[in-house]
């Protein structure tokens, strides 16, 4: 699969064709951060994006879904600021997330309805304009072919480190590239169908694709990557993922599913499937990274069901962090999650150990299980044999920093 | 509604008529704490209960659950361990858990079948039964009128204070008792319908009633009190409420509903929610007891989706950990819950200080809120605007201390 496309060393949202960001530091956090990222396209782009499903939308969101419900095509840049949520601030709020694409579309002479708008940060807050009103255009002034890295900075709030990855292929005989930034370290919690998400993602490509397929490639990719990953099973009001491409790779636009789309989608949903694994590396606190895979589920959605559950519990997820096979607490989670059970052919795995067989302890000594529970990363393998659905789910634990992190945010 | 009936001082499962209690050190918990409790009615009782409904109902659930389904009369006995949840212990678990209704039939001269089971403690780890053998003969020498607090103490795991309560009324002129006994402070989730429940309550009383009559006011009492509490959304594989009812109080028996009947179910019902809170206040690493009000919902399942949802946000709990208002968060888990929500009308209060008034910041300073979150108890009130459905749901914060009592956990 991976001899598809390759990954390009230190690419960033600009490795594609055409593309130019920045980062800046505009004054809306504390700390003193970078805080306004631009990404801006030379050549119109096809647009494709997921929005959160809360019924809190934020401004930044439902301005962004405005301008796309107009088209899917003409887009040339996305503006986001982090330290500010932007969310439940009324209609002031809903007019300072629409100036922020009109001061973007002025700096960038294009249209404020071909801008797409994101914010993270603290929710309630009414976003400072005056800050706003030079920070972009110091953005617009500082975009540059080597400012991916700037942008992904600039978007982080309680993220430790960037995230972004780019992959290159060739489409009959084109290169093409596709590159993504994402932040997200809490407010995670994998929910989203169709339009909706629950980070940050910006991506960005090159390649020549109709703006429907983009869509539907990208609901696909997103499924089966940013959809099965959770550090504390809340949902943001804010978060976005959008994929622009410009077709400067000159392909021949891929117009329908198979061959060159196919290609291109399997990069797409590596590529997001590495972001949403970073994010739950990155998770608040996390001192592991944990696969919890559920197999020979009844269904699909029973699969799905478990395997949240048991990464969502509290019980479990603390266990973890004391590496304490504990596994009483899985059986628990996995018991009350609605998924059809076998008591008494349930299987539990911790990477190759069997520690649960037939529903009860298996003869592996408790020790030897600790032992995998002390590295930073393990899979927890639920075996239902009840069906052949499977899936896979990516969580952390949950440590003292955790709540440290937690009992005193401000951005 | 308290007038009805009156808490007896100091009183315990053994202030109804003809009821004894016991608990001993039979060496089941590492700690060497009292671990095996006994009650015992001198007559022959009705019972009701409701159990957990984890896929992987503890074996002292099953064999309780058999033991009932034959009868509803003639009970004379709960005998319960802690240290061990005997759950997904296989077959040789239902003999076990069978065995100590077996064991304290025989000390007690009834019937097996009228003896109920309960287990409460690590799950997965065979009962070691040489000491359940000599250990529930201890109890049964050990049963007094005076062993009410022995019990209690004998079914506490993480519990730091045991949790009890007693009620007299007047019923047709007869004097009726009513009292309980609790424990739990994790793995406790509201999730119980009909015959569920999440942690370990006995109750006794004299009072002459018909066994379905106490199973319908048992199931209504539990369904506002038990099921409206939630310390880590996690839900037990074990955890029971029996209620055992003996008659020796003289009264003409209740057979349906109103007259006495409704004075004991508001007595049943207000000792339920007196547990139910002393269970949150005693939640694991909790520093703060919060209720969580839902208002004006559109019905009372989204007043409930609503409660419940951010009575379990981690991202909430660990915020009022810190006595930080964050009210953003309180929207972003209302807002996923799937409750119906008008954004522009929604209101929040933390106690008598508006919040979010139209779904925005209220002009009240975030200094003032917090003041508020400093205190030990404090109401987070939503007001949806949808409807005119209520509910209200209790629960705690999420500490440090949390994370490290369930990061190494082995009773």
């Amino acid at each position: 699969m991976k001899s598809d496309f390759i990954a390009i060393p230190d690419g960033d949202l600009c490795s594609p064709l055409g593309f130019e960001a920045s980062g800046v530091k505009a004054g809306l956090k504390k700390s003193g951060n970078p805080d306004i990222a631009l990404i801006h396209s030379k050549s119109p782009s096809s647009a494709a994006a997921l929005f959160t499903k809360c019924r809190f939308p934020a401004a930044p969101v439902q301005i962004s879904k405005k301008h796309l419900a107009k088209s899917r095509e003409s887009y040339r840049a996305v503006v986001i600021n982090s330290g500010n949520a932007n969310a439940c601030t009324g209609k002031s709020g809903l007019e300072n997330a629409s100036e922020m694409a009109k001061i973007a579309a002025r700096e960038l002479s294009c249209d404020a309805g071909n801008v797409l708008v994101c914010s993270t940060g603290r929710i309630g807050v009414p976003l400072p304009m005056n800050l706003i009103a030079s920070g972009i255009p110091a953005a617009a002034a500082a975009l540059s072919r080597k400012g991916g890295g700037d942008a992904c900075a600039a978007i982080m709030t309680t993220d430790t480190f960037p995230k972004r990855l780019a992959l290159s292929m060739e489409l009959s005989g084109n290169k093409v590239t596709l590159a993504g930034m994402a932040k997200g370290a809490g407010m995670i919690a994998p929910d989203m169908k169709g339009l909706h998400a629950t980070m940050i993602c910006v991506i960005t490509s090159d390649v020549a694709i109709a703006p429907r397929l983009l869509q539907k490639l990208s609901n696909e990719a997103c499924e089966e990557s940013f959809n099965r990953i959770t550090v504390d099973g809340d949902t943001s009001t804010n978060d976005t993922v959008i994929v622009l491409a410009n077709g400067m790779a000159g392909n021949p636009a891929l117009k329908s599913a198979g061959g060159d789309s196919a290609k291109f989608a399997k990069a797409l949903s590596y590529l997001m499937t590495e972001l949403a694994k970073q994010i739950v590396l990155d998770g608040e606190g996390a001192t592991k990274f944990v696969s919890v895979k559920v197999e020979k589920a009844a269904s699909k959605k029973d699969a799905l069901l478990c395997a949240r559950t048991v990464a969502n519990s509290l019980l479990c997820k603390t266990a973890w962090f004391g590496a304490d096979p504990n596994w009483g607490r899985i059986l628990a989670a996995a018991g009350r999650s609605g998924a059809k059970i076998k008591p008494d052919s349930f299987e539990l795995y911790f990477d190759h150990l069997c520690a649960v067989s037939g529903g009860m302890a298996s003869d592996v000594p408790e020790c030897k299980l600790a032992e995998i529970l002390k590295n930073d990363e393990f899979t927890v393998r639920i075996v239902l044999n009840c069906g052949d659905a499977d899936c896979e789910v990516w969580t952390n634990d949950i440590s003292y920093d955790y709540v440290k992190i937690n009992a005193d945010y401000h951005t």
